[in-house]
């Protein structure tokens, strides 16, 4: 572990320090996404989100609606930041790539910081069924300053 | 109005065929989106959303979260195309560019498709606040079966 | 015209001004970029190119290789930006989508700015063939400090 | 290794099948991209590109143009599907993050397949510099019928 390593460790922000900035967001609590673990030496966290009624494309088919998709991807894709930053930063862009149709309850989002320049972050998603079936992919940038 | 032109219009949706549509899906009907206008001559669609507190980003702010502009922009971009092939379409990818925070209580999406090919649409849906002012751009590819 | 327009107007650089610059750029004067108009007050400016043996696709068959597409509308972009800053901005990130096949000898790239905060501008850029068909739209989002 | 492993490894084009396919695209040649190696088992391509002037942001500064990048990430997508395919095919659409710039002679796109589906193939490609750092990030989407 080199000495900036050390140093992002000890100011990295704990799990249950950002799940409770996220349970703040009325949005984020709804969609009930809870973070399963992060590490601050890669940058890198993953969030479950259980598939709700209100995020069905069509009722009683399991199958989640693309918009759910893209508010998690946006979402975790900003921890993968918070984690070393602090504070949730604001989304300049998100692109999302759909690339099977999402039908398990659990999903989970892996988001891993590609860069964290001094005013652009950008961050790659992947999203994988509960069978680990890759159903879509995302990569958003984000200003640097918390606010 | 050429004779492709009236085609187009014979064949287009209704506003109140492609809003049944809309209330079918779970995740749609949650988020309130309604449809005001449609237009089968430039394949335009305006559709508006109301915020719910579960789509804030912070208790009592009135900002919408990100992740809500996403979901009604794949939406809205989709309905663009609903409008003249008449079914629900897979949407391949989105892009969303976030200009200003998202304030009023209503934001309005404007969606237009620029191509309309064999496989596959693009459609741009700018979203406005009630102030006229553009929060948010967005930019997404759909396959052309609809299924 | 307002007073803000005004001093748009004012401060906005000339077409030469901004030929010359880009001729400075050994990969822009290759591509044989030349600013046809510009517009301060919509922040709009139409850029042509024309096809050279090095950017086609396959040999003799007058079609562009996309990457000389993609080359086009990242510069384009940041020259309606220019037209407003007086200076080179960096590209955070592009986002182009082919819509049909360009097989036309010359080339036209209408950007429009649709934002410029500041910290980033985002332009739409729609390249269309002679025959005035859409071939290509691009997005792109820029830094603000000219350098 | 499983069945269809085996089926992927026995069709995947040669390294320099797929060159001579490069070469025979004046834009590809031109640029002087040139395949390192291949891995049809993991759908990986890496390509490397040498900086020329025509390909210089500005003179004798040794940084690439954005838009020479852009080029080399949209044709370097292209091939990792070609790999599998046998045949060019068309880029639906393209999004590269600029992340540092570019600023060594020789520049290595890696480009791994993240979905090949039966009408749409998703490829993502890291451009590092010969320090072995990341300068950019490119996804793309492609048709899957070679033509």
């Amino acid at each position: 572990m080199s000495a900036n390593d050390a140093k992002n460790a000890r100011t990295a922000m704990t799990i249950a320090e950002m799940q409770a900035i996220m349970d703040t967001s009325p949005f984020i609590k709804f969609n009930g996404m809870r973070i399963i673990s992060a590490d601050p030496q890669t940058s890198t966290i993953v969030v479950e989100m259980a598939l709700r009624p209100e995020l069905e494309r069509l009722p009683g088919t399991g199958q989640w609606h693309g918009g759910a998709l893209s508010g998690f991807i946006d979402t975790v894709g900003d921890f993968a930041l918070v984690l070393g930053i602090g504070g949730v930063v604001p989304t300049i862009n998100l692109r999302v790539d759909y690339l099977r149709p999402a039908t398990t309850l659990i999903l989970t989002a892996t988001a891993r910081v590609r860069r964290a320049g001094r005013t652009v972050g950008v961050v790659d998603v992947d999203v994988e069924d509960s069978e680990k079936r890759l159903v879509a992919v995302g990569r958003a940038c984000y200003g640097m300053q918390p606010g």
